[in-house]
């Protein structure tokens, strides 16, 4: 019977794994098709139906990962890849990574590991000072009697969850968590807002009903929120009894990469709080926030000094490893009682002393891994300058490939490109028949189905990896830069085939 | 300006952090004080108050970890920590979580890496052979037409939290994600369950009050909970216009490992479904679930197959690193329609034809990491047969110390071992000051400063960790051993030591 591994096995079988993900990033990611091909089940039919009743050898396992789930795998860390958002990773990252795997501890008390929470604490101001962020959202230990802070959580819809918490509570003076809701709380994002914000709401016991979807600017504004549309329907709200208590805006929309005006929004808010309760504001910086280490991008962050809650995912687009959401609070008391609980299985005496942070009461689950680990080695290991070099080629690569698609008669731009983001597609053909229907364009649900047509060609492809969005109706093909490994290269290769595939269509 | 680290640097630098981890486990974690003796403040003094401009030196950093972040790692693998529950850790985790952070996938969509969302699939029905739970729980690649299934959440508060969520929709068909709430949901759970079921129930909306501690039978069922004091709770709410829809069991509860009686509240549940809206039964397996993996412990799980949900925790008892709570529907539909929302850019075909799960609509976070990895490497290094010797190893350590406990004239049980946790405490002394006093005994107060000093006494001296709780208005220390390394040596010297400085007060 095998037992625990030995210290000398484990030295072993890690030489090998350290020399898989070396190779994998090296060379191989780039040699595989980037969106997995397998069928549904094939992956399972090659695995036995029941767990083995003795112990394996670990080389075995490994080949096994090699041969058998590997061809599962959809490649996010291809040069090829620019679906969605990009999954951060980078060798300090991982190093980072792999100690806090080492150690196992639990970071839920201070006192169940004080590095854990103080290392957090102290790379949330890191942050607030690498972005430039207000300076509000530093710890007390960074900026004497403030009471703000940050907190690494696992993704923006927890941390968007929890900022719905405390928003719900502050509007009713910690009745909701008490009695429920009475149906009267309103909150307000945009309709390009990312669906964990619906998500959130309902889990929360809000209600979907009790979100305003509110209309995008489609085109002065690059689909970002209308402040007039948005004030318009707080008044309304609030005239028909109900309470805005909670708007959520975004820098950088998952479609389209718009940025919403935070000064208006937020002064909308001041407005409201003026003459009852105040709205909660709520930023979500997803993949763009990380563009605020360049100072010349700092702009999406303008009026940022409004909102009670900013949360940005450095497990995007800066080269840290999933999950690592940072999320700073101007008022962390607000939050901190609105998750609180303590059994007395919990109490210990750094707790009740007051003096030290719990990071289990900024958060809904109890355990929590060292994340801040990977955030430190990464900070260190570029330094300011190395991530700003880091974002500035993304973006210039971005920009170069709008320039192409701009450029090509077949193609357009349906959104002006937002920093590392291109949304474009195949044009209207003109489908005159003879000279009496010149300039007579194909419709729009046949330049759809050209364009899904083009999307799902490139993807089958295996040589690169979009995903799509709609902005008005229009099928629209989503070109995000923001892979480790990425370069100019990749991206204009990347433009050759879209061009070759789409005229083909 | 440094930029990428090289695969040779990367290889380079790996090999000195799975040394240091080596290291660690072998034997610089018996000798480090267990909890960590540093003040509040200490660890952020020596570090810089700013991110650095400069790339810096790997070398450089796992140095700086070593000397000031360690001291303030409380040591959860020491064979010596018995507080609160264990983390695990072991070799095949800690090499799956290192493939899996180099992959560095998102797996929310069954397309975004077929593999992550297949293997956590086929881990979830191996880990139901594994633990023998109801059939009901296999997906229906293992049981034809099952509509139920696992997935893995990363804490069990997050994984109770969906399942109220799913509790919630299932008993107002779908409209509390619509409206919100009106008050009229009630929630059960026993006074002795984990305070995450309280914080769940807030931040689902339901509202504390609407949660109801059901009593504990503290003596003959050593603080499980009282059916009986459950039904009278259930009908009073009904009978009061309020309706009865969930209902949170423990299988090992954190302060004494409690099993609840699950075939009555079973009974109960089926009971109010015949007249009503059937409440959702939870149950919550933590820790103690893992015991199951020996057929002679499966009486946890008597009356299982009754629940709605259930889960555990490998990254407790069962050698997976955290995060990896493994949780189990009946009915995976009502899960699914509590948590989906499918906007555009989410939409593929996998997805639409149905064929596939997408796990992002089984939590509530959208990315996730593949934690079925470790899980794999976790049940094929051991197997069936060597989890088994690890768990009766523990249990049987544990017996031993409730032996000597219940043999030392100072100290009692405080409730009956369960599996491998001890409750005890020193006795009440005789404070006869004559023999007209005979057999007085010490007040209650009295006895608990002593028990309470003694636990601070035995944390501070770095040589073990314990933590407490109270039972009954006992101030009881708990010996819970869990972690990967504890012999039954170290469990011995713990005694000795608890001897000495308890007969010393």
């Amino acid at each position: 019977m095998s037992f625990h591994m030995s210290p000398e096995e484990f030295l072993r079988q890690s030489q090998a794994v350290m020399q898989w993900i070396a190779d994998y990033h090296d060379h191989r990611v780039t040699e595989l098709p980037v969106l997995s091909q397998v069928e549904s089940g094939e992956i399972r039919a090659s695995l036995p139906p029941d767990p083995p009743q003795h112990g394996e050898d670990f080389a075995t396992m490994l080949a096994d990962f090699d041969q058998k789930i590997l061809p599962g795998i959809t490649h996010w860390q291809s040069p090829n890849f620019y679906a969605y958002f990009p999954t951060g990773v980078s060798g300090p990252s991982l190093l980072g990574e792999f100690l806090s795997a080492g150690l196992a501890i639990q970071g839920m008390l201070w006192t169940t590991s004080p590095a854990c929470t103080d290392l957090e604490a102290h790379m949330m101001d890191w942050v607030v000072k690498l972005l430039d962020l207000p300076e509000h959202y530093l710890s007390p230990l960074s900026r004497p009697g403030s009471s703000g802070g940050g907190v690494i959580q696992d993704s923006a819809s927890s941390a968007s969850l929890c900022a719905i918490l405390a928003a719900r509570e502050r509007a009713t003076a910690g009745r909701f968590n008490e009695e429920g809701g009475d149906g009267r709380l309103v909150a307000y994002t945009s309709n390009q807002a990312h669906s964990s914000i619906e998500k959130d709401v309902k889990v929360a016991g809000i209600g979907r009903k009790n979100l305003r979807l509110i209309p995008v600017d489609e085109h002065a504004e690059n689909f970002a929120m209308d402040p007039i549309a948005l004030r318009d329907q707080m008044v309304a709200d609030r005239a028909a009894g109900k309470v805005p208590f909670f708007v959520s805006a975004t820098v950088g929309t998952t479609s389209s990469g718009a940025v919403d005006p935070l000064p208006e929004i937020g002064a909308i808010c001041e407005e409201f709080g003026a003459s009852g309760v105040k709205p909660w504001l709520h930023v979500d910086g997803a993949m763009m926030g990380t563009a605020a280490v360049c100072p010349e991008f700092r702009g999406i962050h303008r009026g940022l000094k409004l909102a009670d809650s900013y949360l940005f995912n450095p497990h995007k687009w800066m080269l840290v490893n999933f999950d690592c959401t940072c999320m700073f609070v101007k008022d962390r008391a607000a939050l901190v009682s609105a998750l609180s609980v303590t059994p007395e299985y919990l109490r210990n005496s750094a707790s009740d002393a007051g003096e030290v942070i719990d990071y289990r009461d900024w958060q809904v689950p109890l355990g929590r891994r060292f994340r801040a680990l990977k955030l430190w080695f990464v900070l260190r290991h570029y330094g300011v300058e190395g991530l700003q070099f880091y974002i500035r080629r993304h973006v210039e690569a971005a920009a170069q490939f709008a320039g192409w698609v701009e450029a090509d008669p077949h193609f357009e731009l349906v959104t002006p490109r937002s920093l590392n983001l291109v949304c474009f597609r195949l044009k209207p053909r003109d489908i005159a028949s003879d000279a009496s229907e010149a300039g007579k364009l194909e419709d729009e649900p046949a330049v759809n189905a050209r364009n899904e047509a083009l999307m799902k060609e490139l993807n089958a492809s295996g040589q690169i990896y979009l995903s799509h969005t709609k902005l008005a109706g229009k099928y629209t093909l989503r070109l995000c830069v923001g892979q480790a490994q990425t370069e100019i290269e990749h991206v204009r290769k990347a433009w050759e085939l879209i061009q070759t595939v789409g005229r083909g269509l």
